[in-house]
């Protein structure tokens, strides 16, 4: 079984592949499909970026974060993400309490949402970009008020962008998903490597 | 945290849940969502079943497999379950060697091809049965030589319907899913969940 990336041209060589995320989640997505790579939380002021449309948000936070981590490592390539989770025009951040997770999850029930991630890939050494952004819509079923109580008591709710985890319990919540699954998890994995393939970097 | 089902009407207590799949994805799955259960392999004769189409195949393939289990656990409530890979309108079983796992990726390159569960509930006492197909469309990207020959040697191709298992490695093929995502790994939890509330069975 091979593990980590298979390099194709010389000058990925040494390179290391930084996770400019501290979501668990993707560190997970990165290691189930084989990727050796380190952390390194961006601490980026998500709040700092707004553009004209969520997807350009998404895209924009990603490469800054990881720009941020790129210039302290600049003979490392570097992956940045960042994942909104929209409803009706409004982006639902991580909820702050109890009653706006519950608020978020009754809004949700029944209905389909949008969830965009924003990937970027950054090197200062060679100098190379490259951004895309992912969109995936996700219907609920209908949750009965207990089963967002039930939900919430889990503890699973919060620090998650719409206060809910697809790989989690809230697993039974989405009833159809349109687009990629591993998008809604945090990483879209088939445009990942995709990514990597135009940068002729094989895993 | 709650774990296990919370029963709701005095027929459910003191019931087992039993699965009756050796999947370990099926498994998997169900631990996610918190549902406490056993396994139990009915080593039921696949190869007997072949009904006039791949949902009805994948239905009666549950109910045998769930019926079979509660035969000998009467008092139990068992879940049956068969995960079918259809494409341009044959079924993929699972691969017997290296080469036949090949083809079959190759096949699925850059293609849709569609995943039926059949997923049935049965209890003897007292007498009920429940069983249902779902039915989703997975969008593979364009696989190089190279990858399915990576993919293969990762030994996950194995024991896989259609050769892959969307939860590993193969996660980066599927640029789409149209559909339930826990169907395409062997389980439709949200479907699940709706029919334990049609028995009145809350988790």
């Amino acid at each position: 079984m091979r593990a980590g990336i298979e390099l194709k041209i010389g000058v990925w060589s040494m390179k290391q592949i930084i996770l400019a995320s501290k979501s668990p989640r993707r560190h997970e997505l990165l290691k189930q499909i084989g990727i050796k790579h380190q952390l390194a939380d961006s601490h980026f002021d998500e709040s700092s970026v707004e553009m004209d449309s969520p997807e350009k948000t998404a895209a924009v936070l990603a490469v800054n974060k990881a720009r941020k981590i790129a210039r302290l490592n600049p003979d490392d390539l570097v992956i940045g993400a960042d994942t909104l989770v929209i409803f009706q025009d409004k982006i639902l951040g991580k909820p702050r309490d109890y009653e706006e997770a519950y608020h978020m999850l009754s809004n949700l029930s029944g209905q389909t949402h949008c969830v965009i991630t924003g990937l970027a890939l950054v090197s200062i050494n060679p100098p190379k970009e490259l951004t895309c952004c992912e969109k995936t819509k996700v219907t609920f079923r209908d949750l009965e008020k207990q089963e967002i109580e039930s939900y919430l008591d889990s503890g699973e709710a919060w620090d998650k962008a719409g206060a809910y985890g697809i790989q989690g319990k809230a697993a039974t919540f989405a009833k159809k998903v349109e687009g990629c699954y591993f998008n809604v998890v945090g990483l879209p994995l088939a445009r990942f490597v995709m990514m990597l393939k135009e940068w002729d970097i094989r895993i």
